[in-house]
Formats: structure tokens, sequence, C-alpha cells
């Protein structure tokens, strides 16, 4: 089967800095995934012997903290602090950044409003900065805002993995009500990368392979954008999701990967690709 | 002839408020015109005495100055007070705002976006409030921003009378470029809700008429917005202007007025219109 890839994918520079952390970080343990793939975090814990926690209560000083990509919440994180836990963070300076916005501009007396998915730990974490979290709207779309009772000042910013496009349509609606809205472009440029990539590539193969985690945001993006250019498009997480019967009478397979997505993975996929 | 009137139009609140206070301060003189209409320019010389000096340097202390509703420059309103003219100030309270706006963001090292007409009188007066001129920058597009060598920190404004959708273009050609940008939505209700109205209106009638200023800046606007629905569109300063070959085999006119023109004229040329 002929392939090709996108002109950008795979891992973005906050996964590629968190990944050398964990392995400079042995024996330690994650406060939940430290990326969003499942399969690096197993070669992680196979090489290296980090462990992963998702119940913050579990947690020991016995063993090194390791801060996820995603960050966590401002309370988890001073209580860490207070009782001398042993903590290495690795959040994604791209995520540390809306975060600090977040408790700046709450301190300065504005509403906050965050584009994103308010179940994503990267999401959960940015809003628990606001000094005041009843001023704090996450939405995913306008109509989320609509009745919402916004006040004058209002400051905005995104999940790092969203579309610019959507998040202009927030900024839009913003100001066509409000007099001043302080707008924070924190989404990610190789999330944008990825995507243009991605947009670019699904437009010239006729079946489209995502590479990465069902649980990765900026993963099931890249699928939605496929989509949108593909119809044959397919989120896999590993060579084995591969069904050969989607090749039938196909002539280019276009693919690309998440951000949290390892290279060896991708490999793989390309390798089963090519012998089809 | 069948006529319909849009269901916004006319004076807004600042026109209405600088007439006042021009009708409240006869024997004066105005530096620049008031408004954008001649006619009502002439009207108050006739009733209340309100002359109109061009330059600068011939305003003299006899008369009060009365400050057109577009404003003044800085340096120059600061002159008068300076040397204890009378001074009027019939600036409308939406441009002082971006003036405002302009002196406090430039004053925090913020670059400054001005989207409007570099040569209208608002925009000068808007831009002179600047601490660092060097930092302005006056666009009508965003080709005008390339190579600008913009900052980090940006504030962006707006002329009062521009459309929200251009200036939502450049809003997002900022953010696409920078991390933070400052945005101040000082377009005018009225101008917004005239527009929309005289849209609506042009998409019904198959002839339009736009009542208002050669100079009038959102006059102007309104008849670029009547020329995308409705080819046959004219601005008109006056009923003199309109010529009766243009409804030949038409069946209904529209008619709208921009902000700066009176009832009086709207009137006459309704009138005229009806007669045909």
């Amino acid at each position: 089967m002929n392939y090709k890839l996108a002109s950008s994918y795979g891992f973005c520079f906050g996964v590629k800095r968190a990944i050398k952390i964990a392995e400079n970080t042995p024996h330690s343990v994650t406060y939940g995934p430290l990326i969003h793939n499942k399969m690096e975090i197993d070669r992680l814990k196979q090489h290296f012997n980090v462990g992963l926690t998702e119940e913050f209560g579990e947690l020991s000083k016995e063993n090194t903290v390791v801060i996820r990509t995603h960050g966590i919440q401002k309370h988890e994180l001073d209580e860490l602090k207070k009782n001398d836990f042993n903590v290495v963070d690795a959040t994604c300076p791209y995520v540390t950044k809306p975060q600090e916005i977040c408790e700046k501009m709450s301190k300065e007396g504005y509403d906050i409003v965050i584009f994103g998915d308010k179940v994503h730990p990267e999401v959960k974490g940015v809003m628990s900065y606001a000094e005041n979290m009843e001023r704090v709207f996450v939405v995913l779309d306008t109509s989320e805002l609509m009745g919402a009772g916004l006040r004058e000042k209002v400051a905005v910013v995104s999940q790092t993995t969203r579309k610019f496009k959507e998040f202009m349509q927030i900024v839009e609606w913003l100001l066509s009500r409000s007099k001043e809205v302080r707008v924070f472009n924190t989404i990610c440029n190789a999330t944008g990368e990825n995507q243009e990539a991605a947009d670019e590539l699904s437009k010239e193969a006729d079946i489209m392979l995502v590479v990465g985690g069902k649980n990765s945001s900026n993963t099931k993006q890249l699928l939605e954008i496929c989509k949108t250019n593909c119809k044959e498009s397919y989120l896999v997480e590993s060579a084995e999701d591969i069904e050969n019967g989607w090749f039938d009478g196909k002539k280019l397979c276009g693919i690309s990967a998440g951000a949290s997505t390892p290279d060896w993975v991708i490999t793989e996929v390309v390798e089963k690709v090519r012998k089809i």
C-alpha cells in the first residue's frame, strides 16, 4: 500500500520534555497518566519503573511524584509541596501559561472564559488556578455562554489543543457583547502545525490513519479534521487496530499522529500499512 | 413610488447630543465640522450663529470653541485649555472611550492597532492620545499589518463607525501571531443597528437611497452594505440629488440614513420619493 506521512505529526515539545523528565526520574510515580498514550506509559513502567497512580490519596512519600504534562489542580500541587513530597514537575510550559493567566486575571477581577473540555485534566488544572471559581466559564460552544451573565471585564484562554478557528468563534461572540476582552491565544503551535498538515494530507489521501490514544484530545481533533476531507479516516492506537479490509480499492494512505504518540508506535503502523 | 424606511436609521446619540450642545452655545465656533452633514451645519449657523473654523490658528478667544463629535487631537485640546480658551466639548462619549484606551494602553507599553481610516478626524484624534506615536498602527486591512513588526503586547481598538465583521478579521490576524491581544470593541452600537437594518431592507428593496453627507464615514459604510444586496443603491445628500430615472421599473425604494443625517433632510427625501 502506498502511504504518506503528514509533513508534521507526533510528539510535541511538551511530551518529549515530559518523557525525558520521567526517564530521568526512575522509580517515581506519576499522578494520572504522564501523557495520553498507554503504550508509552507501559514502556516507561517497564524500562524505568515509572509507576502510575490515579488516586491522590494513594500517593506516598516513598516515591518522587512526577506531575503529568497536562498539569494538576492547584490545591493538589500545594498539598504535595506543603507535605514535603518530592515533586518533579513535567507540566508542559504551554499549559503552565494558561494556569498563570487564569490566576492573574482572576485576581484582577476578570471573568474567565476557558475554551475547552471541562472534564479534561488540563482544563481542570487551569480552572483550579482561578481565585473565584464562580466566575470561571468552561465552554466548547458559544451556546454555553448565553445567559451566563458575564460581567464587563472578560479574559479568555484556550485549552492548548483546540482549533484556532473555533477559538475565534468564542472570541467573536464575547466581543459582540463585551466592551473589552483580553484574549490569550494559548493554543499550542505544535497542535496547529499537526492539524494543518493533517488537513492538507487528508485532502490528497483516500484513507487516513491517525495514530494516537483514544483519550488524547489532540488526536481526536486530528481525526475530526481528517474526516471532513476524507470519509475513510480511522483512529488507531497501534498497528493491531488496523483492518486490512479498510484498504480495498484505495490508492494512498495518509498517516498522521497525535502529539502524545511515540515514534516507535508510528513506525509499527507504517510497517503494517507498507505490507498491505 | 412605494418606499420603506429602515427599522433603524439616522441620528445617533452622539450626534443628537452634539447638536443640543451647539444649540445651547450660540455665537460659538466649531473647530472642524461639528458633524459630517453640511446642511445641519448650515442650519446651526443660520439659527444659532454657530460658526465653523477649519484652521486651528484662526480660533480666537472671542468665541467659545465647540469640540466636534469626532474629537480633536490631544495637543490641540491641551493648547486651547492652556491658553484659557472657553471650550465646550461635544466629543461623542463613544469617541472619548478609544482616546482613553489609546492613552492608557500606550502608557502601559502596548503597541496600539487602530482599525480605521488614518485621515478621518476621529482616528487622528484617537491616535494623538498615544504616548509613543511610533507604536501606533492605523490599518483598514490585515495586509497593512504584515511586516509592521508588532511586539508581543498588542491592544486593538476600532473607529466607532466600522463594521464588526471586518474588525474581527483584524483581531483574528493579530491573535494568530500574538500571544495576548487586548481587544476593545469600540464600535458604536448605533452604527451596527443602522447597518443591520440597512442590510435587511436592501435585500427586499430594488432601489436603495442612503441619505447622508459624502464625507460621512458611517454613511459610506451604509452605502457599501446596501450595494452588496441591491445594485441600485445611491448616496444622496438631499432630495435635490435624486434623479427620477433611477426609479423606472422599480417597485420598492428602501431608505436609510447616516448617523449624522438630520430628520428634516430625510423627510424631504421621503416626500420626493413618495411623489415619484
